[in-house]
């Protein structure tokens, strides 16, 4: 699974790959014809689960054109090789491609949300420790890339934290709400109740309802109106993939900033491997932030076309809009996952130079306290008075970073 | 206000307009400084509610450039007008520029979701009715263009409705939890702090952040860690209006379509000099829809701009990624207020041909029953029989129908 | 290579592969150790060309993390393998790995490049023959969705036409001046240069230049200042790509909708398991034009990621910036080479329904001459009389055609 | 002209404003009444160029959602305004309201192109005083932020001497070819050549064939087919456009770095009332370059969103992905033309600090040299020898920024 132009792709394993779709392919088919079966619609299930496996990609991969995706060959494939001539004749009755295919993406980049929570908890560990290690540590503060007054780490950290935490809260909330897409040809459930009429069953449309609630619970999925071409639910995935990486973007941001050598406040975690040249022994690459730097500015873009696909769905099903959102999609899930990974590493081992800050801090003179004065100078016109300047000038530092640590602990203790 | 190349700019009025924020930034210093007076640190306050308008604007913006933004010349402007020598001196002490024009986007931004949400409201309540007159309106389905199976206006209209009511809670949540900005040179509120230690404040961090707090509830905004650096607040109302602008392109794209010649089965409102060709008589252009989907093409990028903007943060604030939002996010606000207004009055006035709609299925011929003829197959295989078809083949639409007027009647009985 | 969510990529086989980068990696090291023998700089070369193969991706993709890209694996690699030690001590000498990965991907994407413009001469052809076939084939002419007035099908051809041979232009433009990146460490050549100079080479400095003349004389690539940070190559690439894919997009556009049943103007090639539905087997979608469409619309999402990289540059080499480009690029052009197969095949067999473009003009009405009556209105005021109507009112039509076959022609001609 | 939004709008003057459009519009009418006069089709030409005015923009915008456009208002504007009916009733016949907004549009941006380029000149003209002015101005090359091997600050001003070279190229290409649009409304000259019959021209097809070169010639712009549909001159402008923007965020991004207080290799050119603050008197902040990485942020989305309306072009104009190009290729024209101004003012007044150039080196120590020590290993293994270090390990630096002068020489000495 490794991939030669987006060095680390290893981190995400298996997530949302082909082998994964098609093994979440089958799993829909499953489910709806083991609800068949539970309503009475169809005579009996069957198993499914070892009919296909990684071995077919290829050629149901090399399939999907003619069908305009790969569900039609995949389909074609378990109806060959299922044993039960009636299964096969019941499989996927009442779906229809797309329901296959999105409800397999979900189930995929559900995968994935949950990879990236739990990276999001162990780096919100390692931040709410860094927070309370340097909520002293005093460092000069920087805007416009100019000195301004001086903060400290500890405050830069509860700031990082702050911006992971609500990463983390859209990605639960989508995570929560990840519906199926269970509607038939047209989102009408026609084939369905057409089938549970012919069976006889009394209220032919409920029991199609009912079906889909059925799978949806099996899957674990919200059981929702059919969402061919209101595609909300992969918009707002793509949201909240891209906050993530925008949140470590940030992070990565300050880190590659702070370890400049002329700066010296920060250094990646040193591992074996790791951040040489291939013609400079000296160097110390901050490879990881270079990295999650590399996914945040291609996120963006990746969640763009998620939203023009959503404006563009049109009919029953999308001319080509659907179509733009499935590899865009797992590669935006994919790439969240690989720079999760890395942010993990990155602030578990974040060494912190609280020397080099003083000194910086220091260094920076007296300007970075030019705003107390004029401060005091107020105060003086005011009162006629001003006070002992005081040893710091850090603020509400200590309640601020307060106020994160207690937002993160209460997040953490969640769940 | 109107734009010559927007056409209906005009809709969104004043809304985020130069000179509202002119006046929102000026509302963001009085609620600080009638808050400085409050907790006692600044002696008194003034009202600085008369002494800028909107022919201010151009002398802020020619001066804005010089300091990077416009706050720095609009501070100027009040503490040359102000009368009082004292509140020119307190004016603005303890923010800064990012402070007062963060806070002032977000109170314009805020207009703008209302007028959104209001215009969601008239929407949501054209498709119930549109949804509940055509319940049983069978047209044609269609996917990727060809004839499918049938389905019904009513569950089109479900379906619009579905993803309005995604759109309404986008907003609504993204609105609810809308922050103040309120941090000082770097986030730290060191010179507040510092003004109520020299006043002889007991506790002056905790007097600073009560500062904080009275202000953003004097805004009506929340009370949050400085976000100067942690532009989630930005790219969730990013989000939520690309999510709005989708929704309407969504409902704007089928309208395009349904309403060319050859399908004829929906129109838009009739309006006076609407539609109307420079050349041709004869046309009437489906206007409204032409812009909603202007709209909906522009704005993921828009969207992706905010992120980008998000990812790039650094330091204490950013040096250009953070200036990259204001006419973005601005542009954004305004253009989906008049998409929202333009798609309202294309709901409450959309013309639906329901003997064309049926004429188009007639025409479509046995085809969009070939589903139904499979399913009577795959039954006859198993049982040795098949009932008669029955009438038609509209599958759970009714029961779809009503799950989607009964969550809209629920947002629209709430608030 | 198939790829199961971008259905039709096994039409672009081999190109920009993790495999074709490997071997054009190589031939990137061959040439210069050549070149570094050539000059007198290295005492002799090697024979690389056997060295790796497909099979070493995984390890070299695994090992890419740590160095931030593959090169440095693949030097190593290299190395250990090379049977001569000089070689292995002289390969990669004065090269930095940007310039080798740069340099790959640009030879990498000339070959897709390459594969456009031979289908971009296929589909000129097709259009030739069509704006030929049907210079007479009167259709209705629809602006806004609504008719306007008559046109022909020979001049909607001649117009797709235009846009090919525009997308032509770029990619053959951009191909032309694909420059070679051969700069060391920081762009200086301060490597080969310091080797030239402890050779005892007369004139280091231009020895080194030289060898970077012959490197990129060998590779066919234009030899420039080293572009590191200067980004403009891979920009150039994005945007004639990204131009392709528009073109395409609009051809694809047009014929989803002309091939809907309602208008019927146009038919896709039928081609044996094409666009055939899992659960409708009347349905024959136009499943070429989808998938272009698809391509179309994630293409410039991902040009505008390449700018955004272009625009982050920094220091001797970006911190990101530069990362996120690869795969954005590989990516855009093998999708670019897809949709270029997918196109061809297409045009090539396009059908053109003449007797329901008639159809459907007549049935359009007088409608579609409100604007000769006008005309002729115009007229009369001014002279008081007007000639009577011709039967058609189809313009500049042929000699509109001519102009564009012309063009057509003389790009065939050319190379 | 200010925008509270955009700091430094006003250096864009009237460039592509609303006033600019509408005289633009009445230009391309005049052309045309001038030409349809000139060919003897009309009766009399007629002078339009006082009837409207920027006092008239208002009403033409608040009339354009009508017609989704501004053309149809502001034809009935001057028809009532001219005072020869016959000029009334001539006026704008054989045109279409794409044809006036198109020209109009191509008309403003080719204003903006040139204001481009003349500041593009400026800035070369700046570099190649730097880089001559430091050839031997030797500073640390930094490479994934940290410190690799010497170069020096000539090197790095020929490099984006380099990339501005090539942004001008792109605008210079494209200026060359801009077309008119003139084509009526389907885009077969239908009106035309119908008025030139019934005039009783011999051969009306040559003659509108005619009128729209002797227009298009009028205006200075190439007569090409229609590309009502065909939006690579759209597509073409908007990437020109963006590559400048990428080259002057290449500049502005090594700018904010170098001139960090821990760098302090450069500074932006001081000026009264330029880089302050609101709270701190002694931040000096480079505005301009965070203002000009501001443009390049914004920009590349823009430029994808022309590229997303190109690809969506249909019939015979589109049904809104038109609409979404006009406001998006004038704020991207705008704001480029700011972005260059800004970035004329950095250049000419840039500070470079050679002696902190060459402190920081120092410091770098030994490090940068170890890629030398390396090739002096290389060549001890292979010779057994190796000679003294040199003084510097500077390369070809020399030579790499004469060949960078002699281009922008040519390129100064070229119109």
């Amino acid at each position: 699974m490794a991939h030669l132009l987006w060095p680390g792709d290893e981190r995400a394993g298996a997530l949302v790959s082909d082998a994964a779709l098609l093994a979440a392919m089958v799993h829909v088919e499953q489910a709806w014809l083991d609800a068949l079966a539970a309503e009475g619609i169809a005579p009996a299930t069957a198993d499914l689960s070892r009919l296909v496996d990684g071995d077919d990609v290829e050629e149901v991969a090399l399939a999907a054109e003619g069908g305009g995706n790969p569900v039609l060959a995949l389909v074609g494939l378990l109806r060959d090789r299922v044993s039960d001539p009636a299964a096969a004749s019941w499989l996927h009755r009442g779906l229809t491609s797309q329901d296959v295919l999105d409800t397999a993406l979900v189930l995929c980049v559900r995968e994935a949300l949950d990879r990236v929570v739990s990276e999001l908890r162990r780096q919100l560990e390692s931040l709410v420790r860094l927070a309370e290690a340097h909520r002293d540590s005093a460092m000069v503060g920087r805007t416009l890339t100019q000195h301004a007054v001086p903060t400290t780490f500890g405050l830069v950290a509860a700031t990082w934290l702050e911006g992971l935490l609500e990463a983390a809260e859209e990605v639960t909330r989508v995570r929560a709400g990840l519906p199926a897409q269970l509607g038939g040809a047209a989102g009408t459930l026609a084939a369905s109740t057409e089938l549970a009429r012919l069976r006889g069953l009394e209220d032919p449309e409920a029991a199609s309802v009912r079906l889909v609630r059925r799978t949806a619970e099996e899957l674990g999925l919200a059981d929702v109106l059919p969402w061919h071409v209101r595609r909300t639910p992969i918009t707002r995935l793509g949201d909240a993939l891209v906050t993530c990486t925008d949140a470590w973007g940030h992070v990565a941001t300050d880190v590659v900033l702070l370890c400049r050598p002329e700066v010296g406040e920060l250094a990646e975690p040193v591992a074996d491997g790791r951040g040489g040249s291939s013609t400079m022994p000296q160097k110390q690459n901050p490879v990881l932030s270079v990295l999650i730097r590399r996914a945040a500015i291609a996120a963006p873009a990746l969640g763009a076309t998620l939203h023009t696909a959503a404006a563009l769905a049109v009919d029953q099903r999308p001319d080509g809009a659907w179509h733009a959102e499935w590899d865009t999609l797992r590669t935006l899930a994919r790439r969240t996952v690989v720079a999760a990974s890395q942010a993990s590493e990155l602030l578990a081992g974040l060494q912190v130079d609280h020397d080099r800050m003083r000194l910086n801090l220091d260094a920076a003179g007296s300007g970075v306290l030019s705003e107390r004065e004029t401060m005091r100078r107020v105060l003086a016109e005011t009162r006629g008075r001003t006070d002992a300047a005081p040893p710091s000038y850090l603020g509400a530092t200590p309640l601020l970073i307060d106020a994160a640590l207690t937002r993160a602990r209460t997040f953490l203790e969640s769940a």
